[in-house]
């Protein structure tokens, strides 16, 4: 546990971010624990919604909600743009919904936001396992940045990215040990068709978000059947 | 000159950007380079409005104004805030108006839209030799966000700062050389208190350009008639 014992949970209302900001509050309690949301435009708004039910039945104190819907004036992208379909092609590690330098500015304002508030410790769920074609979720970006962030303000903050280097599957696994499980299945929106819980089940979204979830379960069996029931991990 | 041949100029309608602005056309050709200027709620927005009119002036294409004016939801200072009077106690090197994270914002708006055109270089005149106290008008600040903004994207921007050391009296001669001082010293707005030109005269930003231009001054009138003028030229 870090001695600067406050921090700043940037939170979507999807599996991920929902998983640390349940890990942020087991880690240094309720009180010290405040999360920032995003709206800049993105198809599946319905998320900010459901963040802020999510903040509030948590009982967070303190929930900034962010309004960026001018994002659409400097890049457009299949998640900001209701004329694009959302895809993703066959050669490509990428869908085609990345959002040029939205981590950056995600960092950037929860940085400003979080020296306001004389805070140090930013968190958020990126993770660069599964989604690799994204520049802005890989740990190089998030060790720039924050050395960036450092310089820009002249303050020491630290941002920590719990889930990086897991697969979907620990990702589950990790709110099953918060004893969340249920609640993040249930509760969160990842989908970017705006369907909670389950979701459409067709998105890029969707199948990853499955996927992991079903590998997961198998682990879990297999672990409770006394053998491994899978190989990786 | 870089082969990578357009630019997007970071652009308030003060001395200094106004400057790097002439510059860029006098390198890039008037039809290579475009425009951004931002609105965050300062106190001297008058220089929006100037910023509108030079662009115009100068026939640059592409003029792109973005609206931050959001930011004092995230941290305030004596430019946001029109509580606080501006000062600068005699024991800071810094007057009271920094508002955290803005140049890393106006870099990070700037390079997003300078993707979405295909545009790799970005100039900004920011400047570490006046401004010692704010940290993100230092050059390793300037540095690190370069390469962390070519990190986020997976673009090489390369980010241009022709004034980070000169003096102000050597923006003011660089203007002359650029044969702008007149423009410069009688359009731009650099002054707190939203008088154009010659400014109020008392606030910081007004002080500093001033003695800068009086510095110019006589430098160029010791060059004039055949001595240096000053030593530190």
């Amino acid at each position: 546990m870090n001695d600067r014992d406050r921090a700043l949970v940037i939170f979507s209302g999807g599996q991920d971010s929902t998983t640390c900001l349940f890990k942020a509050v087991a880690d240094y309690g309720l009180e010290n624990v405040s999360c920032i949301t995003f709206y800049y435009g993105q198809k599946h708004s319905a998320e900010v919604q459901i963040a802020c039910e999510i903040a509030a039945e948590l009982g967070v104190g303190r929930h900034k909600l962010i309004n960026l819907d001018w994002y659409n004036q400097i890049t457009t992208n299949a998640l900001l743009d209701s004329t694009i379909p959302i895809e993703k092609s066959p050669d490509s590690a990428c869908p085609n919904t990345v959002v040029d330098g939205r981590n950056m500015m995600f960092l950037l304002i929860a940085a400003v936001y979080a020296k306001s508030q004389e805070i140090h410790n930013l968190i958020m769920g990126v993770c660069e396992t599964d989604f690799s074609g994204y520049p802005d979720c890989r740990d190089v970006f998030v060790q720039s940045c924050n050395v960036t962030l450092n310089l820009a303000m002249d303050w020491q903050f630290r941002v920590i990215t719990p889930l990086m280097y897991l697969t979907k599957a620990q990702t589950w696994q990790m709110a099953d040990r918060l004893g969340r499980l249920d609640y993040i299945y249930n509760r969160t929106l990842t989908c970017y068709n705006n369907v909670p819980g389950t979701g459409c089940g067709t998105c890029p979204s969707c199948t990853l978000r499955r996927r992991g979830y079903d590998e997961y379960m198998r682990h879990r069996e297999g672990e409770e059947s006394g053998s491994d029931g899978s190989g990786c991990w």
